[in-house]
């Protein structure tokens, strides 16, 4: 090669080179000019990590937890190679609020839209961020969230446009509840006989952060098991410049809690709620529930001298969990200076009125409503209980407890293997006449399915949330509800039992926001509308990691004749083994 | 249906019963006749157990660990149906002893022979057991049989033929050394820079149960963490009866302890090893190390107006780990009476002379030798090393560090996928005339790699492990090395450096052992042989679980091209996706 390139005239060397220039100039201009593709390379290990002081295994990405921010603009094609580095364990990623159009086998869904994915492989996901906003990542697999396995997905404007709202500087922080023990011990309580129920979490992280008493453990932990004066667990702290706004990004991938977010003596301006606007208001605790996200805009009007307790407390549960706490320091404080207030306490846990109001009070932002359809095609009620199924405690809708397939739904239907999951379709509501939400029921009628609701592609559904009463007696929890592959109008709020003949008549059909996880409050319901519009299969779960572990979702299927032909990537378990060559 | 059995003719009816009966029959003769299919169903479940009085999670076959014994008799064809119920961890079974002659993919070698069964899958394994002997089965997939997943396999002779030597009855006890960190909390330790050993193992089970001493745990473990009250950790208790010839069949699948096993006031006659009739001889102190199963006999001839100890001690490292336990109970006193003495103490830890001595002395049993090839056609020299490889302490042979293909061997090399794992042959020996085996070592130049060594199809191969020392002054350590679909015979030990041009002459070539487990002493060799005439790839390493997981191991292949076509079952993970059809 050098002896020919030595050979070679000057001029065709110059020639050369002038093509190379161009060819280089043109791979700087594209992604300039458009969507740019964002490409990220991930593993995943187990690792011994304190983040809350107590030192545990957890699933980190390369080497972090909560994972990488990935940051992209509108329209962008994100790439993401994951490497399961986790020894004998399995992984899927959920890209979470990202609809997947046309890429519905990278929703990371196991059981759904994938199988897993084995230690050693590498696993690549490809797909489109088409909306700006806020997002999320966690694992989709078993009880492995709860591992550490998440992080943020912050969606921009394209170059030129810019938010209906103005901002000096951007945040992401993700709250969290802490469990010591692994998701796999929490899962083999949960779904042992008699159930063993893991408890409060432990504590209560801000963006990966918080802190366990060590001293206080009963029986006495050795310093090398927990220790308080780790840096690791030093608490999260943002620094910020007075006389400047904060957009800070705010969301929950909480296990088990409902939080209240707030910010010592400072007001926050909700403007974004699950990548969509919100007519701004203002809250002093914001509310938030596993599975949302929600930017705030925080302007630092403070005294300048001193740092602000950030805070996080449980509500919608008499918890044991210690609020989690965090730093808004005012520079030039030293960042692990101290407030010299006691962090404020938040909202009382079982003041449903203003968690309620909350919802209620998020609308579309004006200039910014998408308008829904005036009438839908299809209604289902969704009957939120709790009951026994072969001895064990479960979650269920309508008294169908919900099982996650060996072969899971979009090859099952693509490569007509229907015989994979059953054909009975689920129930589309319960039985409304002679159920009585209010007080414990025997629910004795109660299956486990893997069943899905089938829709008409394009077709307009209406989903109505109904809570009710658990197994004990006075109680009814909050359960966020998120939906995969779409957004969706929410349509109205109630308490005590939904009238499908008055209700409906109320449902906010002119600035409704839409969202992708909504909860639904106790003894209360929640009504949203969506456009069956993307083909695939979409789960729709409570965002409680072990209620869905524990049955409480659904599967939606629309379009699967429009899916196109899936990677085989995502193949390997149950019967996509049938359709190996040899 | 009725209606047509009421119309039937009596005649017809009588026939069809005849007919029946006859096939009844006939489906009764068929096992008594000839060999008998033996079919089990086994679900892997992580359970809460205190097989040594503290809980922690352990891998369950049907509830239960060790896992149920299989029964068979020579030549019949065993079938397991395993299916994984591990929430996200994945499985693989291997069947250790078994050959799996003409069922290469059934060795249950995850990256060898199979990809790992998933969550949610069930696996079937079937192989025939083609020779009478102890036998085990264990998970080989990352460090998971420390998690408890592992039984006995006895496979008793044809009807009609006997063994050569008497005993009234038959018993399987399984060693084990237990730690109270899962296998990923080992794993992690394992594979961290810097390196964090999980120590010495809490407490010795025998046939899965032991004692630790959960009050002089420092800190103090809560009642419902360790107690030592749990009828789950009583010491397992076998009932004899005196004036009885009793065969116990002890084997070991220890992570890491080399062991001494004793029964008080009792001699034993060793009979057999691996499988292979021994010349019987009589030990005080049975040496057993990690992968090998002996029978023993021993007469019940003392004094019945008590129970005895059997006791099982580490050797070979000056361990912290207490004694295990267990009770040789005389009929009629009560199983959980205890011994009225101090259970005795066993050898010295240091006592090497006495293992050697040993291992020397297991011969072939007369009438019952298989004479071994005159000479070999290769001879593999193999240095067992430690070293660091990218800064993290691993194990080696001859300065290659083992790390196991994501595309399993068996699938690589048939659907010709050899860009899966390295081409370039692994070393055959090491720098024999340069190399001190007895002080530490700068291996700067050791490596990983996964490529294998590939043997001529029945060609002769003759193995020579040689000890070193480890990276810490005056420390070799004792390997058991356990070879996959071979046994092999063993030609000698010896002490210090092998003499490639003397040893070999001293090599017992009248009757030696056929073994699959042979232990290379510290500071010392083991030399022996085996055909290469099992078409298949076939692991060949070190039986403690954390050696081979840092990469104590080789793989071999034999005859590649007379394996025949491979279940579909055996894929799914690494490039055999690639094989899949849509």
């Amino acid at each position: 090669m050098s002896a020919y390139h030595l050979s070679e005239s000057k001029s065709i060397a110059m020639m050369k080179l002038l093509a190379l220039c161009f060819f280089v100039i043109s791979l700087i201009n594209i992604p300039i000019a458009e969507a740019r593709i964002r490409h990220y390379k991930w593993e995943l290990k187990y690792e011994y990590k304190s983040p809350d002081c107590y030192k545990k295994l957890v699933i980190t990405i390369n080497g972090r937890t909560p994972g990488p921010t990935i940051l992209a603009q509108q329209n962008d094609t994100v790439i993401v190679e994951v490497k399961n580095s986790l020894l004998t364990a399995n992984t899927a990623i959920h890209w979470h609020g990202i609809r997947q159009i046309g890429t519905p086998w990278f929703d990371g869904t196991e059981g759904f839209t994938q199988c897993p994915i084995l230690p050693g492989d590498t696993f690549v996901y490809k797909f489109v961020v088409d909306r700006p906003g806020t997002y999320l990542y966690h694992a989709h697999y078993g009880m492995q969230r709860e591992d550490g396995l998440f992080g943020s997905i912050r969606v921009a404007l394209p170059d030129g446009e810019s938010e209906p709202f103005a901002y000096n500087y951007d945040r992401s922080i993700i709250l969290t509840d802490w469990y010591h023990k692994s998701s796999f011990e929490q899962a083999v309580g949960l779904s042992s006989i008699p159930f063993q129920w893991v408890g409060e979490p432990q504590s209560l992280l801000i963006q990966g952060k918080g802190r366990f008493n060590c001293s206080a453990a009963n029986p006495p932990m050795k310093a090398d098991v927990c220790n308080n004066t780790n840096p690791e667990c030093s608490l999260y702290s943002t620094t910020v410049v007075p006389g400047k706004t904060y957009r800070l990004r705010i969301s929950s991938l909480t296990a088990l809690s409902a939080l209240s977010f707030q910010i010592e003596g400072h007001n926050m301006t909700v403007v974004e709620a699950d990548g969509h606007y919100v007519e701004p208001f203002v809250v002093k605790n914001l509310f938030i529930y596993s599975g949302e996200t929600y930017s705030v805009l925080v302007y630092t009007d403070q005294d300048p001298a001193r740092n602000y307790w950030v805070t996080t407390n449980v509500v919608s549960r008499n918890a044991t969990t210690p609020p989690g706490l965090a730093v808004l320091n005012y520079y030039p404080n030293h960042p692990r200076r101290s407030p010299p207030t006691i962090p404020p306490s938040g909202p009382m846990w079982n003041d449903v009125d203003s968690r309620f109001n909350q919802s209620v009070a998020i609308r579309a932002r004006k200039g910014h409503v998408y308008s829904p359809p005036a009438t839908s095609d299809r209604v289902i009620v969704l009957l939120n209980t709790q009951n026994r199924v072969n001895g064990k405690t479960r979650w269920s809708v309508n008294n169908v407890s919900y099982d996650i397939p060996h072969t899971p739904y979009l090859m099952a239907l693509k490569e007509n293997l229907l015989h994979t999951f059953s054909q009975t379709p689920p129930p589309e509501g319960y039985d409304f006449a002679n159920y009585d939400i209010k007080v414990v029921q025997n629910n004795t009628n109660a299956t486990t399915s893997d069943a899905i609701y089938r829709l008409q592609l394009n077709s307009t559904v209406d989903i109505v949330l109904q809570n009710a009463n658990t197994m004990n007696p006075n109680n009814s929890e909050t359960h966020p509800w998120h939906l995969h592959g779409h957004d969706f109008w929410v349509l109205g709020y109630g308490k005590g039992k939904f009238d499908p003949i008055n209700d409906p008549k109320k449902y906010n059909l002119v600035d409704p926001i839409m969202k992708n996880t909504v909860p639904v409050h106790p003894f209360g319901w929640t009504a949203f509308r969506f456009k069956a519009d993307n083909p695939g299969v979409w789960a729709f779960h409570c965002h409680i990691e072990s209620h869905f572990f524990m049955g409480m979702g659904v599967a939606f299927e629309e379009g699967i004749e429009r899916v196109g032909k899936l990677p085989s990537s995502i193949m390997g378990c149950g019967e996509t083994k049938h359709l190996l060559k040899p």
